[in-house]
């Protein structure tokens, strides 16, 4: 069906609701490069303005899904794979997919780069020399028939309309709309074929979305796209006002994963793994029950502990390094300098805005603030303390990890930035804020 | 200054007011193709959601007057433009710059080509052959210095910001919004140098503003920013709910013109040509009064009145003819063909949609819809009765003037609903609505 551009602008500017046959136009001649950028540019403000019903938002997610390769993955039986918004020092997704491998369930691990704050799944895998990510689509599902999960970049097959648009709204503002995230989110999500998908949805300063009212906004919109698409969905609520574990940095957080898997439970005095150990067990449970490997949900999470700290998780993690060929035994980089960030007084550690330790981990060199900025691996932040310790003048909060050359000095200056020290510890808020089954 | 252009979009997304010096940064980068289209896009469609404030609009306007050359017209004098937001059968400027001229007030009438509706001021001399529309510069003041009038399109050299703006406004349905509006028609009309100007601002069915204080919102917002930059702005909102006068076309309204100038006021039984007379007369006043050509605006209306009745201004109109090549005197172009839109019942006439009349003249070949598109300047619409006339089923209420080759029944059927015939006659509404001096 034909439409015209500028009318159906003109449509969303003036608050009207889209059919799925104008929304399919849209995506399908700016994927073909025949509406333009500008026009694009100009319905995505629209839209940011105006938002979109349910049924706009699963329509255009579709579309989007479609505008691809929507990879068939049935025949591996019930997959289970794992989508979180986003937040710092978060590496669950490193344990989650031997651990919920090792109970049975196959893991297909689509993930991404990182942008802004520290690298994403792929980068951290990196650091472990030798890693492959750049699968064929082939060797993927063929090591998750052998092995039970196998972790890959997307490839440039699945939603192209998602990666032109995503750059699109990376430049022109529009990144923040509700229905432009589920559609961005879930149409990848679709489109790579697993048959159920556990959300992990932050919320707090650290996070895209800064309350939780907003997380469960989302969460309820996504769950209701993957309802509509027949994918099952369970969304978990999480806290992200404090950075997640110890180590932030792509194989400072590889450590962190290793040494769980391990067995351990802290690098040393102060803040300890329990944050990372709960979430993933907490995720691996609603993995494991939704590929039908657990009787229930609290099932699966005894299944889960029991492979953590039994070595099942870490044996599969191992075997997924060596089909990937990463060579873990020939040890992670590690930065040549360290500097702590000390306390100017005494008092009890308040995180004000976590965003700041991810605009530090970027002058360290951990982080990108463009798609093409090179990461140092070995570099990060570790968090000495959680939310609320008691700490003294001339304790070191963070420790930076760091090699010459990094802006040491801006690094300092927005880590002074992300927290308070103040005379009253406040009330932890508990991690896991709500499950959406 | 620099500015990262995402950023200034978030700022207008998210209600923020703009520094000067950020709007110069967007138009000049737009101006010099560095800023690309779909960041201009978003931005556009942010304002139309936020609006400006007056400070914003105004810095706006003059980043766009400066955009390109900016004309001196000062040696000529107090010299005074016109210009109106456009309306249905609208052709007093035709009639203004030689009556104006024929009081002793220079004026430099910088014209468009029209779009949607009939042909523009340019469309219309040129229906008059020979009449050459393209002056340089230099010819248009020697020319305003030697008979006090000259009329020519606007240069690439005057506001190429606006022109790319409106380009691109045009197809991102960012046309309609009260700041953007303002910057497109003060840009030019302060970039072209007159003294003084006189606004008509239209209001009705048939105007791009439907009610009157829209009318009159716009026209402070043009007053405030003709105040800001030096120059005395008169704005009369005008009525545009029936086509002004009994032509609608393009050499059918220059007919009307010389037939008004040569002292007739109507071309046969039905609607006259006396609102066409009123509002250049009133137009004129306030023209003549502005170039200190008149104690007071009365005083203006009076020798307006005696240069129109006693021959005055047709004498400067064939002088304006004369040294732009026109040659009246080898006539006009007619049409090959008319037909009648008869009345299908009794009633009085009500129009209620002026603006499908417009579509009409499109199909008739009278109008453009793109820019690119060949005008019939010989065809239109003939308006045979007012608003509130009584009308007997069977009665023509319109004469379509046409050549072979039109779309003749797209024509009609766009007219039928253009009016109904009611069963009593509505108050008819002032046609000049509101001065603001």
């Amino acid at each position: 069906m034909e439409f015209i551009p500028s009318e159906l602008i003109r449509k969303k500017r003036s608050g009207g609701q889209h059919s799925r046959e104008e929304l399919r136009f849209l995506i399908q001649e700016y994927s073909r490069d025949k509406l333009p950028d500008y026009q694009m540019a100009a319905w995505l403000m629209a839209v940011c303005f105006r938002g979109m019903t349910m049924d706009e938002t699963a329509w255009l997610t579709m579309e989007m899904r479609d505008s691809g390769e929507v990879i068939d993955l049935s025949p591996l039986g019930m997959t289970v794979d794992k989508h979180s918004t986003g937040g710092l020092g978060d590496k669950t997704s490193l344990i989650l997919a031997p651990l919920v491998a090792a109970a049975g369930v196959p893991v297909p691990m689509m993930a991404g780069r990182g942008l802004a704050h520290t690298g994403g799944t792929l980068d951290k895998l990196e650091s472990i020399r030798g890693f492959n990510v750049k699968l064929t689509l082939q060797q993927f599902k063929k090591q998750i028939e052998s092995i039970g999960t196998a972790i890959m970049g997307q490839t440039l097959e699945i939603c192209p309309a998602d990666r032109k648009l995503y750059a699109l709204r990376d430049v022109t503002g529009t990144v923040d709309s509700l229905p432009l995230i589920c559609g961005s989110i879930m149409s990848k999500k679709l489109a790579e074929g697993s048959g159920a998908l556990v959300l992990d949805i932050k919320f707090g300063s650290g996070a895209f979305m800064k309350t939780l009212a907003d997380a469960e906004k989302l969460a309820l919109a996504l769950k209701e796209i993957g309802d509509r698409a027949g994918k099952k969905v369970v969304a978990l609520i999480t806290r992200m006002d404090e950075p997640l574990g110890r180590f932030i940095g792509n194989s400072l957080e590889v450590q962190e994963c290793v040494d769980i898997m391990d067995g351990k439970t802290r690098a040393g005095i102060g803040k300890d793994y329990q944050d990372t150990i709960d979430l993933t067990l907490e995720l691996a449970a609603h993995m494991i029950f939704l590929g039908g490997k657990a009787k229930s949900v609290a099932d699966g999470k005894k299944i889960a502990q029991q492979l953590l700290t039994g070595g099942g998780a870490k044996q599969k993690f191992l075997e997924l390094c060596q089909h990937q060929g990463g060579a873990l035994s020939r040890g992670l980089p590690k930065a040549a300098h360290s500097k702590d960030v000390v306390a100017e007084k005494d008092g009890f550690l308040q995180y004000i805005d976590v965003e700041k330790l991810g605009t530090a981990c970027i002058f360290l060199g951990a982080g990108r603030r463009f798609q093409t900025d090179q990461l140092d691996l070995s570099a990060g932040v570790e968090v000495m303390w959680a939310n609320g310790a008691s700490i003294r003048k001339g304790d070191a909060i963070f420790k930076m990890h760091y090699n010459s050359g990094c802006k040491i000095d801006d690094a300092i200056t927005e880590i002074r930035k992300s927290y308070s020290l103040v005379t009253q510890a406040s009330t932890p808020t508990p991690l896991i804020a709500k499950v959406l089954i």
